[in-house]
């Protein structure tokens, strides 16, 4: 398979390397077009308005990949038009540094990534660890590729998928769910504090989710099962298409 | 009502201070938090690394608002968490200039504002004038206000909406059509670059969409309808729950 691998944590992460030492290893041809630097949170940002600059990444003589100065969504759409010189067969973006999960998903360079590919008309698979300390990348980049094999070859009209994989050694995983995203909000705060000049700054800060939804995706993942979510980039709420009347409006 | 205004284009925007003359000489309470200069097309990004600074604006000796650096949902968060002394009965994220129909959405910060009020479980409204120029923001913020009136008291389950009006003086607007949006891609290319270096860059540029799609939020402002479209903030891909069947993977 041709595959196109990207991030949000940057090329130089270990997340990516990850995957890209378990796809290679495998015989397949692996591309690699990712941030020059962390880019967490910056949901599907795109840069329109500045030039976006590249540069090869070369590893251990070779070349590894290209570094793009925008975002995971910028990556993928100047890959497939511009940068490769073939369609990949799947985009893969990750493994990323702490779970995407829930309404985390609007805000995930991760998974926009994810969800830029099946624009495109590519599968895409965004997945993710749950923990931003002892990171176990080496299981998940195992797990993501029977993951890849099997969604690459399913028979489904669903584009992308967001996996996420608990911090756990293998034998403590439960299974894996094919579920729902969750759609509680955070508990959210924001700390102020005043700089040296007496200018009031903010530091945004999250917790746990409000309300833990049975059946979603923090749901089963905090039940030690890897989650599996088809996700879309139709943002209509088809439900209430039928909902809302028309207002006597000239 | 008490009205949270906010916004892609900056809080010194003209599509901003169209709404907050007009909902102010109606006798609302109106409170601006926007960001500091353009955050077009930075979708859902937050802020999470960096601290965000705040600076109360003035106009005529009087506060207008709060100048945030960062992001269209930074600050709505920001207001509805820290900023604001009540929460508002509606979030109005506009006017902006140019369209956000089909998968602009995904990009726009100015419907992510109205997606993260939704999210905080405030009625929301993003608005967006269909031209980059000559560009009639009395008429759409009169018409918003008639659209704010009607979803403020309708019944509906539906939280955001997304509001796109045509450039076209009100006699020569067709009507008012609740619609889905489109998800055809647009056309797309990056223009490749030399610095005066020798360095790569690239410039991303759109144009048309692919395909337009019937009955879509792109196919009524063609016809010159203002379109409705309401707006969700689960990615699931429900239609595809059951269409995966899990993978035996161990």
């Amino acid at each position: 398979m041709e595959i196109l691998l990207t991030n949000d944590d940057g090329i130089h992460a270990l997340g990516l390397c990850a995957l890209y030492e378990s796809f290679k290893a495998d015989g397949h041809r692996v591309m690699v077009v990712a941030p020059d630097g962390e880019r967490s949170a910056v949901g599907h940002a795109l840069t329109i308005s500045d030039p976006i600059k590249v540069r090869k990444v070369f590893k251990e003589g070779q070349i590894f990949g290209w570094a793009v100065n925008g975002t995971p969504a910028d990556c993928v759409k100047l890959a497939i038009n511009s940068l490769l010189d073939v369609k990949p067969d799947i985009v893969i973006s990750g493994i990323n540094r702490g779970a995407n999960v829930g309404i985390n998903c609007l805000y995930s360079g991760t998974v926009s990534a994810a969800t830029e590919a099946a624009i495109l008309g590519i599968k895409a698979i965004a997945i993710s660890i749950a923990s931003f300390s002892d990171l176990n990348y080496c299981y998940a980049a195992f797990v993501v590729k029977d993951i890849v094999n099997w969604f690459y070859n399913s028979n489904t009209s669903c584009k992308a998928i967001n996996v996420n994989v608990p911090a756990l050694p293998a034998h403590k995983i439960k299974g894996i769910k094919i579920t729902r995203q969750s759609t509680s909000p955070f508990n959210e705060k924001f700390e102020k504090r005043i700089d040296p000049r007496g200018n009031v700054y903010f530091w945004q800060c999250t917790s746990k989710v409000k309300e833990l939804q049975v059946d979603t995706d923090i749901y089963w993942l905090k039940k030690k099962f890897i989650t599996i979510t088809p996700i879309k980039f139709d943002l209509t709420d088809h439900s209430c298409l039928n909902d809302l009347v028309l207002p006597n409006i000239n």
